[in-house]
């Protein structure tokens, strides 16, 4: 019997979550909550996920606008063995008491802080921490990004120390809220909440992080200065994450020079929205100098969760033991593949 | 059996068309030429299409990395009964001999004048003048985009005059030319081409256009006035893009207020590349004034004329003597649907 | 005796306006508004204007920052002949029963309604209009664009009809909203405001105007179609507007082809924050069609309305009875020529 | 009597240096050169500096267009004690033979290699290395802004090592030239050249550079891990700098969070051409974590190199023997200040 899924924001994250869920042969979606009419709520019905309305206004709202809903919220949690929170960061709190009540696990983004779920979740690097909790957080995509390619350099050659600069892209390409134009913004509070944020995944490293803000849309930048324990050359690093899952290794001299490249790579591969969810690291942007690792990596802040948190209701429900089987199970089937 | 199509130049336009063709069961692909190694000829050979080389030193060069090449463009040439010709605009007239002196025939794009083909070309306005041509220009991304919307109201209201101002957008998403950053840029040279190229069409209709460049990569935007002989309501204006081919009405109320966010519905909808070949009219920015209609619409500059070459080919070929037959075909193949 | 203006609010538009005051010789600022520290604070202080907070509490926020604040709005009003109110759009009519109870006279700016001041104003149009009068508003920088060149337009040849699109800059060059990134938006209510708030200041004039936002700061481009009344040349069109005060012409020509150029134009004219207080109009950009006149215009949002403010203050204040010599006088003392 | 300058090149940097020098009391402009007809040319015959063409043939261009042209590059040398050479980048190994055969000394720009003039300046660091020299370079904004920090961080507390990531602006506001829209694009060739650019004035220091290009105009932003040799305070370190030339320190508190920001406290400040020649830090952005220090840093990059300029000018025609009262003698006459 497949795990029954809810999926509570229909946003960015949450459609795609859903989208995911529903091509994995274990597990269904049984509802997702949207709070108002739009045609994102269109979508949902039209991928076939029953809709669910935020609250009992909103019942009546959707029903305004000739909507079929389903329910509320509340009805939902009660026919799922899990629901995924994919509702605005900094709101979760209030929603963890309603599943709390419910009896029903739940995952949350990297929105909220760790201390919501106690455990923050990266598929590679510490699967089993999430194995059969209650209450689990997805890291934000930045986080997921760092992750995923220190902890195979820090397993194959150990990691020092790690200095980054994250060049964040100002809003979604579809977003309504926006972004200053023409600008560059620092993240002032240093260093920057990414560096903690990664150690709630890989307590053991040292990082420091700072954070610019850029007019662009795309994708999420780093550039990255990584210490090592042991001599890397260049070659080995490149073999380390060409074994790694979900890191994809480009070259500006094939035509991919910077993320309107990336994305395009990524529709002309026929990936579903466009998206990328491996993280992207130029092969000739990467260079060793004495025992520092220097390179570069873009992140696609739309999509790089969306495989952590199917393998993160897996680790949940006990679905699947081995994190290795169960990534591979969630990549071959939403297509992510070398 | 299949018409044989080969592809010159496997870019923006080209590589679309390409795939566009092979989801047809009246035509193939024979091969599609490109003049280096780059990631866009691994997708060509990723998708399937025979990788021929632009010219003899090209082949040398992808053989250098390893690249299989089946020839040279004028090796294609000889394998196939019509060409589409997507190199860059302007370079058509070296290539129009040698496809002449080959005896095939020929699709331009258009970045080309008229007068290269002597026909010019759009599925539901003239598709008869096609017929069995051997050199027919598909218009430009722009060029579609007036046509598709104003041969319905001409037809449905008569057009007396359209006054039109283009905002168009600085480069594609995938662009590796750029584009002036942070500045509007006005086509000073008036009236614009593109009134002109419109009447190479419909030589009949009254239009005079402006046009101006912005800083985005999605879609252009026209801003269409145009004054009607006949009276009509906003609603029967509706009606008839509603029923026009390649026309999609959306609406700000839904959530859909910017090119930024037609472009994520394309993706929501699962559209290939995340394109959007139909032309986009906002509903609730159609407003008739008097006896003017305004109104405006997003042109996908990047996946609008595809379908066009489809059409284009089936009217050349003599594949389908009814127009409205091979739109229908032509967009159920490819997935374009109200 | 100098004339005694308040400027309440000390934002885009009230630092120019307070600036520009400054120079003349027949008035003088006696204090700003600003709700609470800032560097524009500083900024004020160190261009000499006394300072007052908006509101009892902003003067103990302002405080405890170790400034020195010379009372509250109440307090300046009493100081002063007329309030120039640069306060955000739509909080006008609060402070409106401030001024009227203090018998002060005041001036809106083009975010407040026609209706809250009974009249508008454009110094070149309608002067005398704002003779004596208690309360005016100066419109916004898009109207005052229009104005600024289809009055002598009018007045020279006769204007029938006039369609204009206007492409706007999403938001200003330092302002901390934000706007959407790589999109365009078209403003869908049609037809725009911006028709019916010309007719404000030329009742007798028909124009009807579309809209769209660009991501791009630095000022807005009209796209106007202009049918005339009598034939003109464009040589004798160009004549006008030389003629005519507030229009400058530049040239694509001379290597000024976009918004960018026109900025930078500012700048090496050593103008004051860069700013371009007239309304500019591409030379080569200007086109007759049968009797119809095409013509591109650049509007720099955060300048042109300033000197409308400085004679709109002559002339509520009757301090100079011709609107030219008052035009003339206010351009001379901040920079303002051919 | 003063030294006579000659610029060669009067685009972003030699407009500016021209207008500097104009500054000076112990300096003067000679001429400047201009290859075309342009609105720069005549903002040059504005300001009042003699209009010399490139070669012959401009001249002849120029005089067509009724130009008043005073000779050709050639003639310019000969009347000139140094020249500022701020032709585009890589163009000076050819000007130089010219040069070296008149006898007469000149100043380089960052585009330049270090090779070319054998020294590369910065005043603060090393004023005197330039004392008497007859090729100088002036080393690139980046570089400077790199230097203008590190150098007194480095005497007060020493500097172990640099890590820096810089996030460079894709064009000038007013650049013909292009740059990718919406996209971040990394420099791949790793380590970067600013690193080794810094070494041209600090040899001593260990630095290693990554570097992106952002689609914005206005500033480059550094984001800096500086390793100390002493133990230092954020307090300690806001107060050399403060104590710095050339280095204004800005704090997001008081409203200045972004580049966008930065520039408008310029234009506010009355600052020609709204530049902003300081590299700017922000205060609140300023930490020390064990002991590395962390900050970031924006750099005008049309103006921060002008004032450099001019100290080199004074140190190659040893017109001041000590570089704080050069510094501080360019400043005043350009309005540098705190």
């Amino acid at each position: 019997m497949k795990v029954k899924v809810g999926v509570n924001g229909y946003g960015t994250i949450g459609k795609r979550v859903a989208w995911a869920v529903s091509k994995q042969d274990d597990m269904e979606v049984v509802g997702i909550t949207k709070t108002r009419p739009s045609f994102e709520a269109n979508i949902a019905i039209r991928e076939g996920h029953p809709l669910y309305a935020a609250s009992q206004t909103d019942v009546a709202n959707f029903e305004k606008e000739g909507y079929k809903v389903n329910g509320t919220l509340d009805d939902l949690i009660k026919k799922v063995d899990i629901i995924v929170d994919t509702t605005p960061g900094g709101v979760g709190e209030e929603y963890k008491k309603k599943y709390e009540e419910a009896g029903v696990k739940a995952i949350f983004q990297g929105g909220e802080e760790h201390g919501l779920a106690g455990i923050s979740f990266n598929a590679l690097a510490n699967y089993h921490e999430a194995w059969g909790a209650n209450f689990v957080r997805v890291v934000s995509c930045n986080t997921t990004g760092l992750v995923r390619t220190l902890f195979p350099l820090d397993r194959a050659f150990g990691v020092e120390r790690v200095t980054a600069s994250l060049i964040r892209r100002g809003a979604d390409p579809g977003d309504k809220k926006g972004s200053m134009l023409n600008s560059i913004e620092p993240s002032l509070k240093l260093p920057t909440h990414h560096g903690p944020d990664v150690q709630t995944i890989m307590p053991w490293i040292k990082i420091t992080t700072m954070a610019v803000v850029t007019p662009t849309t795309l994708m999420h930048v780093h550039c990255i200065a990584a210490e090592l324990k042991n001599k890397a050359k260049e070659s080995e690093v490149l073999e380390v994450w060409n074994s790694a899952p979900r890191v994809r290794l480009v070259s500006g001299k094939e035509g991919i020079k910077s993320t309107g490249q990336v994305m395009e790579l990524a529709r002309d591969l026929g990936r579903p929205r466009g998206d990328f969810n491996e993280i992207v690291v130029w092969k000739d942007g990467v260079k060793v100098v004495e025992n520092t690792l220097y390179y570069y990596q873009a992140v696609h802040q739309e999509s790089d969760v969306v495989p952590e948190n199917i393998d993160c209701i897996r680790a949940m429900m006990k679905l699947e033991n081995d994190p290795m089987r169960s990534i591979h199970k969630t990549d071959k089937a939403i297509g992510i593949g070398k």
